[in-house]
């Protein structure tokens, strides 16, 4: 038996990072509680100074050292959120930090690690490399490994989230959060638990990764292997035994959502919210909007853990789901292949109200008589119903219009 | 002589909005604070319920009505965030609502306003039109007029923001918002003045619209004409005598940005902040980041006005920013017409280490021999740097590449 994290472990942590890391916002969400029928707070951590909740733990951790363990430093892998968390709090404390990060760890996170002050090193291809290079590194240097999730300092530093919640809001009824490696879930719930044994505490994990999810069903951890996911940040292959028993005891249920519905949650939070969330900080938003959680005219917060998205990934979601909700379309038009063709025809589409984001003109083509000429509009629109009274506008005008 | 807004007239309001409007959060912004080499703390006012500050003036006003005033309601014209401010908190307080809006306003925005209730009137071209409708319906329904800043009881609302910024932080030493009409800074000013007229109040207009600016230097009020810009919440045509009378006393300077700024700032706050602002709201960070302030050292806050923004714009803004960060080309190379040259290039592009988001694929131009092709890909990329390297490779390979 492992000794769980327990009530009196989360807030002696709350003292110890006071003032340390923000006391994060949870603003109710008028426009998500009124379409999804309760009421939905977010707890936003994506506004820590690291752009997640990492740093409670880290920062948790680190106060915890002694004068020694100080002087030797500190390591940890990731590539990721805990990086930063880890190099923030480390070079504020005046403790040296040494992060392994995977090769192909994105540029802008390495930088940010490097500025917290940290020693990066990079190595192997995976989060797994890194780890096996880092416990090298523990040994070779001395210096204090700082695990992500599978320290009891760590999970009581991400369990100070839950008393900020309880106490924000007494009367909660659930509380909705990403797990991964079930550190945050497993403080969090160890927490509120104790208080207030009646409030859900309901995981999410991502459909092609949910380690906790087959490990809880097992009785026991499972390995699974590697997946792409837009939630890279809770795509662990494998959660600790600690984290296991956590979750077992205290968490009532894990389910899971996919890419698209948290691409789609990403986007909610932008539009409503006004928030950026990483794909595993949008992750337990996705699951109160796509499953059917039996959540009506509760009162409900939703974890926003992390903000730390690449703003390439943003424009790519924004994208597919203007076009997805019929606010961003492709036609195809044939032309007769004169002059003065073209300019009418973009006439006929800035009339119908569709604004011209690109024209792709074509001229040859299989499909096409010598005297034509194919011309692929992407246009702004305003919803199916407007793209199919501009695909009748330009039917009844002869331009064989194709939607693509 | 009008009578000013005055410290108590704001600490009243400050007691009638209690509870009714957010509390906002100032976090300070370690990136920007390093970016720019002082420390910079954002007050975000686009987590407000409607996304904008725009609700503290309106609760103000709502919450003065007398019992008869309520019965008869309330009549507003925008095309923004004063009508959505207005909409929420009459509905909240049980008051008949009517907001004219432009009939060009975004349908997203007509949805939302009426989604909080009220009575939506489309009119006219543009803000002047919807505003004199306002007026007649005001006589007409004898409704009360709720102005978005000619109104001490609105500006003493929006100076609330003044408070909580010294209560968060009481050695600030320089604010800077945006103006618009002026009813932010003007109660902001006024309060702040009066607490610590050692702040300095910094405010900031679109270059292409600054009718404050031009009525400070003619010394009365100045109409513009209309323009468009990103920042469509602060394109006012002319302010009023009242606001013009307390920048004229409180205010220390209005300076000006333009577009490519403000959306720079827009992605900044997005990359760096997580938070999504709109054109006016970004404005003042976009001041901060390209005017030299003379706030080096110092402690500034910023305020995030707004966040209603459309998706649309942010992913433009997105994919222009990578363009000009070397983080997105656009190129073009000549492949000899034979089967396999193009899947060759993808290889050598991918094994220089960019990531293809589009092929065009153009057989038949002019500069081109019968026995050439002509490619065009979109590629992401990780700057500059990396940008040259790609073109050195496919250059050594005799493709011709050209930047575009």
């Amino acid at each position: 038996m492992i000794p769980l994290v327990t009530l009196q472990d989360v807030q002696r942590a709350n003292e110890r990072i006071a003032g340390q890391v923000q006391r994060s916002p949870m603003p109710k969400s008028e426009p998500l509680s009124a379409d999804l029928g309760c009421n939905v707070y977010v707890k936003l951590e994506n506004l820590q100074r690291t752009g997640s909740f990492k740093e409670r733990g880290a920062c948790n951790k680190l106060a915890c050292l002694n004068a020694s363990e100080r002087a030797r430093g500190v390591i940890a892998a990731s590539a990721g959120n805990h990086a930063q968390g880890v190099a923030y709090h480390a070079h504020r404390l005046g403790i040296p930090a040494t992060i392994v990060m995977p090769e192909p760890s994105p540029l802008v996170k390495v930088r940010a690690t490097k500025a917290y002050g940290a020693e990066v090193v990079l190595y192997g291809a995976n989060y797994d490399d890194a780890f096996l290079r880092a416990k090298e590194i523990e040994k070779e240097r001395g210096q204090i490994f700082v695990h992500a999730f599978d320290d009891p300092l760590v999970i009581a530093g991400q369990g100070t989230i839950g008393l900020e919640i309880l106490e924000d809001l007494p009367n909660v009824d659930a509380i909705i959060l990403a797990v991964g490696g079930g550190g945050l879930i497993s403080g969090v719930a160890a927490a509120v638990k104790a208080l207030r044994p009646g409030v859900e505490i309901i995981g999410v994990n991502m459909a092609n990764i949910d380690s906790m999810r087959a490990s809880v069903a097992k009785g026991s951890l499972v390995t699974l292997p590697a997946a792409q996911t837009i939630a890279d940040g809770i795509a662990v292959r494998t959660v600790s035994a600690l984290t296991l028993e956590h979750v077992q005891k205290y968490v009532d249920r894990v389910v899971t959502v996919d890419e698209e519905e948290t691409a789609n949650a990403i986007l909610q939070l932008l539009e409503k919210e006004k928030t950026v969330a990483e794909g595993a900080g949008a992750a337990p938003m996705a699951a109160l909007i796509h499953r059917d959680l039996g959540l009506k005219g509760k009162s409900v917060v939703v974890g926003i853990c992390g903000g730390n998205i690449n703003v390439n990934l943003i424009a790519r979601i924004i994208e597919r789901a203007l076009i997805k909700d019929g606010r961003r379309t492709r036609l195809s038009v044939i032309l007769p292949d004169r002059p003065g063709q073209l300019a009418a025809l973009l006439d006929r589409v800035a009339k119908a109200g569709a604004n011209v984001l690109e024209v792709h003109h074509e001229r040859v083509s299989q499909r096409l008589s010598l005297a034509d000429t194919e011309v692929e509009l992407v246009l702004e629109t305003r919803g199916f119903e407007h793209i199919q009274e501009l695909l009748a506008t330009l039917a009844s005008a002869g331009l064989q219009p194709t939607q693509k």
